[in-house]
Parts: C-alpha cells; structure tokens; sequence
C-alpha cells in the first residue's frame, strides 16, 4: 500500500509539471513530440533526417535523455540545432522536472517542434507526461511484429506510429499485418508510416504529418 | 527520501526471497540462467534454438516473463519443454517472488536448465536478483554498437554477452569494435559470443560454454 501511494503521489507531481511545461511551450508557439521505443530503433536517425528535412519552415530543437552518454547528443549536435542532453542516471524514462530544467536551456522563441527523444525503453516512459502535444512511438522491423500485443501500454497512447527499418522487411520476411491486426484492438486513433531512416523510405508522410500537426495549433 | 526508502525495502525483500529460488534450484541440480536485452533482440529464438541442442544430455525449463500477453510461452510451447508464464501485468521486469510461484509449477527433478527470459527492457531487470547462477545478456546487430555504453546497468553484471542477428552485420556495416571498446571499461569478464539465432551461426560455442558452466556446478 505505502509503496502504490508513494507512486501515485510521483505522478501526480509529475503530471502537474508537464501541465507547466505544455503551456509554457504553447505560449511560445512550439509543437512537443515525446518520443519513445526499445533500445536501437532508431529514433535519433529518424532525427537526423526530420530535422533537416523540415527546416527552415519548422525549427526544432531536441531534449535527449540517456542513462549516462551525451552520444545520441553528439550525434544531432552535428545538425546545427540545440540539443539539452538529460542524464537519468540509471533512470528508465524521463520526467517532467526534467524537460523543465532542459527548457531553460533553449531559446524557445526560435523554435516551432521540440521533439523529446526518451529513454529507449518500450515500458517505463508510458506513465510519465512529459509536456507533450503528441506521442510518437517507433518500432523497427527487426524487433518482429509480436511488439504492440507485448508492449500495449506504450503503444495504446501514441499519436503516430512509426516501423522503422522498413528496407530490411524484405530479408527478415516482415509483415504488417501483426502489428496492425493488434492495433486494431487498442489504438485504431494512430496513423501508422512505414519508413527508413536509413534509406529515406517513406519519410515523406511523416514530413506532412507533422507539418499538419504544427498547422492545426499554431496556424501557418 | 520516503520513495527511496521505500524502493530499498522492495529490493531487500526481492534479494531474500531470489536467495531461496537459488538454494531450491541448486538443491535440484538445476544451473539458472537470467537472460535479460531490449524487445526482440531474439531471446525466444535463441532458446528455440539453445533448449534441443543441448537435449537430452542436459534437460531445460523456461520461466517467461510478459507484460501482458503468452506469445513466448505459446512458441517455446512447440519445443516440448516445460514453460512457466508469468504476466508482469506492466511491470518492466520479473521479480523473485513471480519466480518462485512459477517453480512451484515445474517438475524440477527433471531439470538440468533453467532458463529466466526476463521481461524485453534494458533497465529495469539489472536490480533484481531472481535466483539466477548466472546473468546473460543479448545484444542484437540492428540495434547497434552503441548500446553498452548507453546501458552500462544492464551490461555491468552480465556474465555472457551474444551478440545476435550476426546474419545482418554485413549489410548493416556493423563492428562489434564499440561493443569491446565499451566493454572493457566496465565488464572485462564476460565471455562475448557472435551468434545467429535465426541461421545458427556462432552457436555452438554458446552450447560448449553452458555445458562446461552446468558441469562447473553440478559435475558430468
């Protein structure tokens, strides 16, 4: 009992600081996408292609969160866009006291997407709000299409979902028809983009998506 | 303070329970393995694999653990094996108590092996101490050569590490010079073995390695 009280009384604080956080980012104009997937899915290679595909229309900036490396920092630093790195120290997910520290770090009033790239972990970051507008969840083919049945926590709130690394479907006799079967039965909301990161497959639909996505909130 | 109190009593409780499991299963013969990656590095295949190897010289169990569904029961089903599931019901990782209510279900008299695969997560599984002899931990190609320096928590206490999808390194200009590189800083005991589970490459020193493990323990 003692233990699901302390919990629930993390998360409601958590909750309260995301609210702050959203308006604080709806004032200054800026679409926020919590990102999250297992380990190695590739949202920073999804980043490295939305961010320059996007600009200069939509400006973006990043808040990365890693157990202990800046690598996935290092990484997107070469794109010429801000970048906070959060460390969790051990942490499996980010939390919203968190991203408030790393926006005083960003000069918001340059920017119109701010994508969070969150602990690759396909549990721990469902509970937690982050501030988010949207909620992006990737899967990538090698992973196989048993991840939405066995992960449905993270996958019932998303927004939009991604299956990455769609050039090895072919090799590694991939189908969607899993994955869409069992989301069928917890998030008919989301659209679903096949895509690569690699190759650029794909990626187009997603460009427009999230350009509709800004469009809707903060006019053209 | 109260939260990590708090979280400290659950781990101690966890420790002293997980310190019974080991006591049974060595009391049984049984070597335990805590086989713990990211969702779909390919724990399910390689004991799909590993389990008819290694028959009928040494005789496995599998204990798995989901958040929600029976998939990996229902494929290592077909392998004529005992299988023990465990619904973690959201939780991100099995813990020592869920273990041994499964025991309680296995005729382990009949056992050589006993194989744990945790719940898919890279971070919450490293605290708790199921009852295990021995922690194994999967790396799979697609994710990339990153992933021990971004999970050191989970790599640190391993004492095997494979390498899986080795089938992919070529097309996906993979080298396993990160993953030594980072290993050397915080697990230089571990042996690192380069394995296919879908092609069978690489596996064979796995088997010889457990073998000699089961009869460091248990004898011939």
């Amino acid at each position: 009992m003692t233990k699901i009280s302390v919990v629930r009384s993390v998360l409601k604080a958590n909750d309260a600081v995301a609210e702050v956080n959203r308006k604080r980012l709806e004032a200054a104009g800026i679409l926020v996408l919590n990102i999250t997937s297992a380990p190695g899915s590739g949202k920073t290679a999804l980043l490295e292609r939305t961010i320059p595909a996007l600009a200069p229309g939509l400006r973006s900036a990043v808040v990365v969160g890693d157990l202990q490396t800046t690598r996935d920092a290092e990484r997107l630093g070469g794109l010429a866009v801000e970048v906070a790195q959060i460390n969790t120290e051990g942490g499996c997910h980010l939390q919203a006291t968190q991203v408030a520290d790393a926006l005083d770090t960003l000069a918001l009033k340059d920017l119109d997407l701010l994508f969070i790239e969150n602990v690759g972990n396909m549990v721990c970051p469902a509970s937690y709000d982050l501030g988010e507008h949207l909620r992006v969840v990737l899967l990538s083919v090698p992973e196989g299409p048993d991840k939405v049945a066995k992960y449905p926590t993270i996958f019932q709130p998303a927004d939009v979902i991604l299956i990455n690394k769609m050039d090895l479907a072919g090799l590694l006799e991939f189908s969607d028809e899993i994955v869409r079967a069992d989301l069928a039965r917890i998030n008919t909301r989301a659209p679903l983009f096949k895509v690569s990161a690699r190759t650029g497959e794909g990626l187009e639909a997603w460009y427009d998506w999230l350009r509709v996505q800004h469009r809707a909130r903060f006019g053209s």
